[in-house]
């Protein structure tokens, strides 16, 4: 079902994630899980992300600790980049997992620190 | 044990949580809680708070978001406040739960709206 | 907004949770509260627990041992009166709640059952 | 100690699990893992699976649900397995975590959508 | 059911939580409570706590890092009274929740020590 | 920033964790990774575990426990190699499992004891 939310959703995901990233999602698509893919576009990038009142950068900052915190590494490294790619620097990234690290602990933190640089240590050589 | 990072931790936590509620907990300190109340106000009042590169507006975002998620009610109830005193405004506390909403999942975003609107109401009618 | 959506969720919402709590529920809704009650009608009510290929006393029983597991006691509480609308047994509810003891820990089933045995109680004195 | 318990427990285990399963990680068991397997079939397979009041594939659906929510993808993987040889469909694998991402949040969603694809693929082609 | 392992449960749940603890739960049984308390005087009093290895002490301590650390606070306040019943000291409780405080984050700590010093005070007005 | 709660926080985590260990994550440390580091082995290495009250054996037990409570699967092999260096018995580590087991349930203690078998492993093998 594709429709105006849909639509906006996939830009908007397009948008932050990157083209290659959101290609190979949709590509890897089955009848399996086609349609969490979609609820996501949909709920998360078409509503969520399109709402007014917080900026794209600030909506990564959270996204990241959240990420870190519920110890959902993979939706994290794909946040670090979609952080990346709103404008957030290296530097912010790193504040919010040092604030992560008394929040939720020293071992939250080390390991976000640990899956971040592999994101950012291969954005930068791509 | 009081030096510069607890002098610093001290203001920054009277600053973000206000002199009513920080007079409160040191009065409320035995033998048993301050050092944990003093651990606090040094490493994160004292150390985190005051880094460089995020707003305090940015941190209390993202507090809200981790509290939140991470199902500390008591702690995401000191937090809307302190967000509030630092110019978080409503329209942006309910953009970090309904973002939270997806993220962490709809009872972690409908359980922080309701201690949200709780605080809310008492600062109001204050 | 109101719209199909809106509408299937208000109504699969009213006959699971009562009238009574879903009025009250709306009844109680802000201008800060008011956007994440309708995204949960819409997306929870409207979708999810209309789409085919699970009874809804299936998703009951989920729902009690997620809420259960993830420690989210208030909505655990408005999911046991849930189930009992849907037609799921004091039994049932016990069996999901004994799983929940070993894979989430006795812990998180001992507080599972004190909430549980408090909204079965209020229902039969009703 | 063997003795009716663990000889039921042992039973359903193989029943759900698969005896090419059971019999890995029995080989594999030491003095160090050995109680902790001898526990796990007594009083998870022996008692809680045994017990009336929820069919095999009740107990299978809640248990995806759980597992998902909790982020314990490596026993998530395996009830996925059990939950096939129980008799629950694709389709209802599908539903749970469909329901998952609404409760837990998209991201405990898109990683247990991912885990399952990999082991209904790899029963597929077995 | 009793047999040996209920009631060597049942004599090391007294004597860790006390008659007065113990007697208000089986009272307060029901036949939709009873096999979960059951099941935890088996499993946990007889098995888990009767095994060799650890000291009552040693027990007691882990239990609160855990209780403090999965947000559990109604059986972090039953084991921090059970501590003190197997001779934790408050200042060895004092240490466990520093080290929650940097393990699992400040807000788990700031709640387990308001949680105890409930407890701890209880006790020594009784 | 080097000062004596740093070094007494580097000659404990050198002491606890190994010296292979600590030269392994001091060079590979980055300007981004540098300041986690640094707030670990002051806070939690030069702070907490230098605190009386416990011992080094009754610091690894509990966080053992917490770690594999919370899902850190990482960090727990880190305190699996500290606890041995600690003086911490295979026994000890199988019970504080064992009672994982029970309290944060059957899929934690599962995911522990097959991380610290290859912690245990590659130990006797080095």
């Amino acid at each position: 079902m594709t429709d105006d939310l849909y639509e906006r959703g996939m830009a908007t995901r397009r948008a932050v994630l990157g083209d290659a990233h959101v290609d190979a999602s949709l590509a890897a698509a089955t009848d399996f899980t086609g349609e969490i893919q979609e609820y996501v576009t949909r709920n998360c990038w078409g509503d969520v992300w399109n709402r007014p009142g917080l900026t794209r950068q600030e909506r990564s900052l959270i996204n990241l600790a959240m990420m870190a915190s519920l110890n959902r590494g993979h939706e994290f490294k794909v946040h670090v980049r979609g952080a990346v790619n709103n404008g957030v620097t290296r530097d912010q990234i790193k504040e919010v997992l040092m604030q992560v690290g008394f929040y939720a602990g020293g071992p939250a933190a080390l390991e976000a620190f640990r899956l971040a640089a592999e994101v950012l240590d291969a954005m930068e050589t791509a």
